[in-house]
């Protein structure tokens, strides 16, 4: 049994389709539930420009802080597409043909269609490792810690299969959400009383709307679930006393 | 007529929800087709936990990097809501009640309801500036380049009206979307030579799925619709000689 409490990683989001609005990034919310599953933690997100300096910058830096980067977007065949290149240079490694990528797409693609734009995609650090893709034939890639996925979230989802043993996590990260009939302020200091008594367990207090009525999400996360089960029984004895409807979601 | 060519602004979404995937961050794309049509270009985003030290450190860097930084999220009654506090210590300033807050939500609230959970969505950094919520009461805040906004999108998006006075950009940036029935790799050489030859406009090439068909997306973004017109024909004139149908999106 794997008894490391957990990995972290941060995600980098590749794109300037996010950065005007015109995209809504879901790949963030994709991959940190998969890593949670596995026991890694996604310490932080970011997202940057089709811009090789930029890129290169934050890669560098955050390659040195996580156990884990993953990058989404920037690996198609056009002009905006620098995501190999970029992690070739953060690297110091050449950016070349990828033999085994190379033929993946050339048995991919019906004879005559492997063209110049296609055969991009075969470019990538020396000495990558591929990360396959089932849906599309285009491989991802991996360089020691970093793991870089396209920005079409179909695709990445069905890629992150094939990371499984290429990423160490820990315990899977549990969580249990109790919903409740109420507003925020009328639980805040009861919550607040139960997550300093158990202080290494996240506990997350988060209001929605649903058919036309307000309600409060509380979201308890650890990898131990005794002590989730504990803070639930702390939080199930406060909202009993406060006579707090406990509503399904 | 106002002639800067744009402001610049990083976005800092504060909350372990979205690091661990539970909840979709929507505000982004919110924020930046926002700014965009005042001129203001997203420079970055990135996602932070509720962790007071990692918002101050982040905080103190985007704020000196970016003419505009907005925050979101951490602003509500509980005890994970640090934004308030953590802004504070950024800038070095108390963290007190607000009196102009505090006789808003006093109005607000029925009487007697005005409790300790709702009077905590009054501190504030000394001397904020307050950004009005015509959703739900308790207002966000400004500090010298700092907008802090909620988390929820509904009351995030009704409070953006009341910033327009207050975030000075430059000329809108415009777009223009070309939908294209066809795939990147046939588009790549003659897109690259379009932007070579633009290169102070933005094109980016986006591959989409629709009604199970394959298409790619071209966007070409700029301040300058002329810019934008000329990058248009010289893309129709390829597109014709492909003899690739342009499709509605």
């Amino acid at each position: 049994m794997n008894n490391k409490i957990s990995s972290n990683a941060s995600i980098l989001i590749i794109g300037n389709e996010i950065l005007s609005g015109r995209t809504q990034d879901t790949n963030t919310s994709t991959i940190a539930k998969w890593l949670n599953s596995i026991g890694v933690r996604v310490g932080e997100v970011r997202v940057v420009p089709d811009n090789e300096k930029i890129i290169i910058n934050t890669l560098n830096l955050l390659r040195g802080t996580y156990d884990y980067v993953f990058t989404t977007g920037g690996i198609g065949p056009t002009h905006d597409d620098i995501t190999a290149e970029s992690v070739s240079r953060a690297f110091g490694l050449k950016y070349e043909i990828h033999k085994e990528a190379y033929k993946i797409l050339e048995a991919y693609y019906n004879p005559g269609e492997f063209n110049e734009g296609r055969q991009k995609m075969t470019w990538m650090p020396e000495k990558a490792s591929l990360i396959l893709n089932p849906t599309s034939g285009a491989p991802g890639f991996n360089v020691e810690n970093v793991f870089c996925l396209p920005g079409v979230p179909s695709i990445l989802k069905s890629m992150l299969g094939g990371l499984t043993n290429k990423v160490i996590g820990g315990k899977p990260i549990l969580s249990l959400t109790i919903s409740l009939r109420t507003v925020e302020s009328e639980i805040a200091n009861s919550l607040t009383k139960v997550q300093n008594d158990n202080q290494d367990v996240e506990i997350g207090s988060y209001p929605f709307f649903q058919a036309g009525k307000l309600g409060v999400s509380i979201v308890i996360r650890s990898e131990d679930q005794s002590k989730i089960d504990n803070c639930n029984s702390q939080i199930l004895k406060f909202v009993n006393e406060k006579k707090i409807e406990v509503v399904d979601r």
